[in-house]
């Protein structure tokens, strides 16, 4: 009786490969395979969708929308949605999906890494598994879960000196807290 | 605005370390501290409680008390209690925590790992980083998150063919399912 | 035009892989495969002999003397052979090839390891790039290549409180040292 | 009783590090302390020279004679040197060893990496493995150690497209082979 959820691969830093012949860490084949090789999932079954591999930094507006539907679609027949997603644009998809649905069916998270998976020192290992426990337990909503937090669209941002999401305060209501789990 | 929990240190396989003299794994150190300094830990900030160093099956009834006994105290007045334990017994001591309390005042959620920390390929970070992120999303109960599973006490068993933990189906009763989350 | 070469597995620590029901370490499967796949390996061609799996402090008299066998009768055919073998015995298999041939035709450089490849932190994977390297640039003799170090037999010992092997100082002889290589 | 020698760094993919916020990797600070702290080094005392800590498609002709002339003065009163050094540009640097002094001291052998030793799968363990042995193992001479190889300057070139290095065949001799360990 395991939840089944999907879990749609974008690209970003999380999936970045070493070329040894340029030197550099690009985005090329998608890497998610192998993480989940190392991981034990027994709580959902996954349904993967490879939708593109990109830094998000290249993503276009129209990019943005295809993953926005793709994730509320997903979301309106499965138990929830993971999306894995460069950082730097992530929020951009996250606010999208809000825009196109309010609130999906069932969750939809986004997570991504500050240090790729092909790193011996990475995030993507501890985000990825984050992602795939909280789309078990958060209500329908659309996440960022990443780095030991899991926080709620509208409002999410990237503090790029920290490396890391932060949830803007919400304006003029008081608010329960960033973490959408209980609150 | 990061919630304050406990980190419950008891032993058990995760914590487990190579003797080289011996050849053999044991419970010496606590590497709990190496583990975290692998995580971005941004959600929690942990008060470190080193209770004991033991392979559960050589725990006592007196230890599963004492276990039960600190972490209900500790959810009392904390946000939430993680607890590292050996998983041939963990049961033991999460089903005494319900005995004593019922339902904590703060989640209480139990880990351990069915490889240790110290192999190269193990379950150990993958549990932490669950239980981690568990105790910030969960309802106040006792718990058990590991493989990418959150379940609720009582009722919980270790399956021992499978390697993990089990939610027994309740009797008689119409349950919403075995994961605490949103239950 | 690479060397071929033998590699002889006959089990020891740095072969010892856990058991997940048992809890403890033991020689189930060779893992030499899995350590040459993380190698470049372009100096040598290698031919795999699988011996036998076994902690050193198990082995036979007889057991000895099959690898010394071994390996000195394809030592008369190959570049060289390096065997791979638990620490504790591992001078005895040694010594037991000097007595057999005394100088073979062909280097055998022994190898092993303090702690299993299996572990996070492990010399296996230092140890054997020493032991397939030092093959091709020793003269023909019986060695032993560990922890950045090669020892020609006879009269290399196991100092066990050291966790490494140390070549005796030879008696009433000018010896020109320990390390085979420009001796 | 250890050969005392020289390691210098000078910079290449070997001691590539991630910088989160560029995303790239970038020669940075030297990484060569940490990968040591790895290895088990009984063979040799290790003394550090950081020279530079450059990509070697940066460096001028005036660093290759730097480079050059440190190892070989280096060379003339150490039991050996090793230079860890990028790959594209190991060759010059190496072949200047030669023209500087012709047979030097003691070995100078260079190393490097394809792939840096911040990947999680990486040959610069590997590498400086072979490297460290090797400098104990060989005449004097000016060398490349890598990928289970030992090359003997003059005439060794990097094999762009397999990405490794290569003895040219001499013209007009019956070489005994390229490694230079017993020829």
């Amino acid at each position: 009786m395991k939840r089944r959820i999907a879990l749609i691969s974008t690209g970003g830093t999380i999936e970045k490969t070493y070329d040894e012949l340029s030197g550099v860490l690009a985005n090329q084949v998608s890497v998610l395979d192998f993480m989940l090789a190392t991981l034990e999932i027994r709580g959902v079954s996954i349904q993967r969708v490879s939708l593109m591999n990109k830094d998000s930094l290249e993503m276009t507006a129209a990019d943005h929308t295809l993953i926005a539907e793709t994730a509320t679609k997903l979301a309106a027949t499965l138990a929830g949605v993971v999306v894995v997603h460069g950082t730097d644009r992530l929020a951009i998809s996250g606010e999208r999906c809000c825009e196109l649905v309010g609130t999906p069916a069932s969750p939809i998270v986004f997570t991504g890494a500050m240090r790729p998976y092909e790193l011996r020192s990475t995030d993507a290992l501890q985000n990825l598994t984050e992602a795939l426990l909280a789309v078990q337990l958060v209500k329908p909503g659309v996440y960022v879960a990443m780095h030991n937090q899991v926080l709620q669209f509208p409002g999410v941002t990237k503090d790029k000196g920290a490396g890391t999401f932060v949830k803007e305060p919400p304006t003029g209501t008081s608010s329960p807290g960033g973490s959408g789990g209980r609150g």
